[in-house]
């Protein structure tokens, strides 16, 4: 790839050098992760393709449509409400956040007792090595917890960042101060884009946003069998570029995958002999190229059938109603849906262990992993609430804490080996 | 003081033996930090007595307002509108939270990387031996940053604890919200104490809390002086004790004071010499019985002339209007007083910068301390912000991160000499 993309990457204004350097580890990594799974489904060449060009092709395609006069915003959070930049047939693109790589990068500016999902975010704009970062004509923001909420004052002076305020609780009065939110949003977008957004552009919005989690649901439905059809790694690599790519065709190719996964339950078929130790994971978001957790648990015997991470379940449960007529229902459905998300900022947020033992009750868990980056205060002080929950309920659970560097590695594994003899024992 | 009041901590459920260890070390420690300064004001004796009697009778004067039916309120936080505890004739009293000896119970349910303020809080609760918390029918928390935020709902199943949510900005949308927490708080002190608050009761709260705030004022005003009248740690101090003394004899006592400290300014009589360093301290909360940093700083021949901190100015900034003579109107105006606090759990708070140049200059401050304690995400994040506003004013500054513990204390002082050095050659 790296040669046919150098002009783009360099007016881009990336590092050339550092980026060669941080593409070069990744084919092996990739290789090493997804490549060597048995029997993996065929449908999984378009996302190995799509991951493969994600510096290359996607790039030079958003960059397209920005020169059509699209505006590309760039986003780091599951409460960002997608429709209104894609009302306007706007580019909504994740941004790089999930390697170590940058993470020293990141510490020049920030605290080092941060969580390494915000220092990598940060390290990747310093580096220039993220050609979404170079593209994006801003950053959407969110208060969902102070590390992110201070670092965007700090981003802002290196990317115009607006920021939309999430509230802490989910009464009414939150609900009317976040409508208020979207609203603000809704200007915003039109501002930058020079767009007028009416109830039309912003129902066939909502009906795009759907069908991708109608998709997104289905495989997961998908993982629910015994044998599983897909890999927890898979999967997460799946909802991974969710993030990235044009969402109609991400959606298509999703429900393809799901079909041929589908046809394999029908068979019996998995990826796992049937029986396999089948784990949910639950806590911190992954974001690309993080697979850590995932590989050392599938290259242990078990298998992870789900993710109530915003990575995963969090970013696609849940429907916006499509019957909303006029833009104040809509951006009441909206705002609705998200504040159903239960994420640890919240408080309290008791729904996320019904939320947690629901997916593992579907997808007939044996354990729950509960993985928290290091430094996140509000995943790691709601993990003694879900460790009682799950309990209670007869649910082996194992808490980790982690980062991106491959360091604890070992140490995780050891950790991991045991909880997975214990629960098959 | 131990033996009077044996019987009360044990009626309180203190366990004795745990509580005798913790004042075991202070009288020890309060000797060495405020008792061998040199020309202390005369009206130190006040505080001196009121801390040595912080377990004992002001304890007890608690009880017997308890008994009275009098409700008692536990507070953490500079937002909680303490005016609506005060209308009821209730008592609001902070909790003890700065010591490294309740550190380690903190931490065994929750998370090592959480602020230490947090992690003490909780260790006074599970050893026992804070009578503040044993006494209170009730705690009063508040959303300002993740760790308190997820605390509160661990807290909550060892004493009941209430949830006012503060917004993270402050348009017109966040001042809504925040008085309609105000009128949910009124309606809990209301329904806890069984009492209806008038605009009478409230106004006359609201007269009682601003004229401490006018006392703190003053004593704030006589610190600008050269030499300056009282040290930073006396003032520390007393600003530790507002939250836990009756308010209008507190009020009463620190005028007293401040006629003193008027006198020796008229004089000009200090406790330094004239032309000793002064620094300004900006940061995280200090709460009793924390007072490492003045100390070491003060041992080093420089005087703190203030604190922009949560147990400093923004304690005490600002008036509440007295004027309003509707519910409404008082409700607006303690809203508004308490947004108008540059909390680092703001965003954006560029007005905390303006705070800090402005005191700096008030008090004719040589340099700035910037003092965060350790995983505290909010403070460490703005000191970038707050460096680079301090640099372009010309104004020298120091930033630290500690603990509670006692372990950094010679790497503290070099760091602080080599400052002094610094911004006096």
């Amino acid at each position: 790839m790296s040669n046919a993309y150098r002009e783009m990457w360099r007016d881009l204004g990336l590092d050339l050098e550092r980026h060669d350097a941080f593409l070069a580890a990744l084919p092996g990594a990739f290789s090493e992760v997804f490549l060597q799974q048995d029997n993996r489904p065929a449908g999984m060449a378009y996302f190995d393709n799509l991951l493969g060009e994600a510096h290359g092709r996607r790039v030079e395609e958003i960059l397209a449509h920005k020169r059509a006069g699209r505006l590309v915003a760039g986003t780091f959070c599951v409460f960002v409400p997608e429709e209104l930049i894609l009302a306007v047939d706007g580019v909504s693109v994740g941004l790089c956040a999930g390697t170590q790589f940058t993470v020293p990068a990141g510490e020049q500016i920030l605290p080092r007792n941060l969580c390494p999902l915000i220092k990598s975010l940060v390290g990747f704009k310093l580096e220039r090595i993220c050609p979404y970062f170079q593209v994006v004509d801003f950053l959407v923001g969110e208060t969902t917890c102070d590390g992110k909420k201070k670092t965007w004052e700090i981003l802002n002076d290196y990317v115009p960042t607006y920021v939309m305020e999430l509230p802490q609780r989910k009464e009414a009065a939150d609900l009317a101060l976040w409508e208020g939110e979207i609203y603000r949003f809704k200007e915003e977008i039109e501002r930058r884009s020079g767009q007028k957004i009416d109830s039309e552009k912003l129902n066939a919005a909502i009906k795009k946003a759907n069908a991708r989690r109608a998709a997104l649901q289905r495989l997961y439905q998908a993982r629910r069998a015994d044998p599983v059809p897909i890999s927890g790694k898979d999967a997460l690599l799946i909802s991974q570029l969710a993030f990235f790519d044009d969402p109609d065709r991400f959606t298509a190719q999703v429900n393809a995958l799901c079909e041929e996964l589908e046809d394999r339950i029908a068979r019996g078929e998995g990826v796992t002999s049937k029986g396999a130790p089948r784990l949910l994971v639950t806590g911190t978001p992954m974001p690309l190229p993080y697979w850590k957790l995932h590989h050392l648990v599938e290259k242990s015997g078990a298998v992870i059938i789900g993710e109530e991470t915003c990575t995963g379940s969090r970013y696609f449960a849940g429907m916006v109603p499509e019957d909303g007529e006029t833009l104040s229902q809509q951006v009441k459905n909206l705002a609705r849906r998200l504040l159903d998300i239960n994420c640890a900022c919240f408080t309290p947020n008791t729904s996320r262990m019904e939320d947690i033992l629901r997916l593992a009750r579907e997808g007939k868990a044996d354990g729950v992993i509960y993985y928290s980056l290091q430094f996140c205060q509000t995943y790691a002080l709601e993990a003694r609430q879900v460790e009682k929950a799950l309990r209670e309920a007869g649910l082996p659970v194992l808490c980790l804490e982690s980062d991106f560097s491959e360091k604890d590695a070992a140490q995780l594994q050891t950790r991991i080996e045991a909880f997975l003899e214990m629960i098959t024992s």
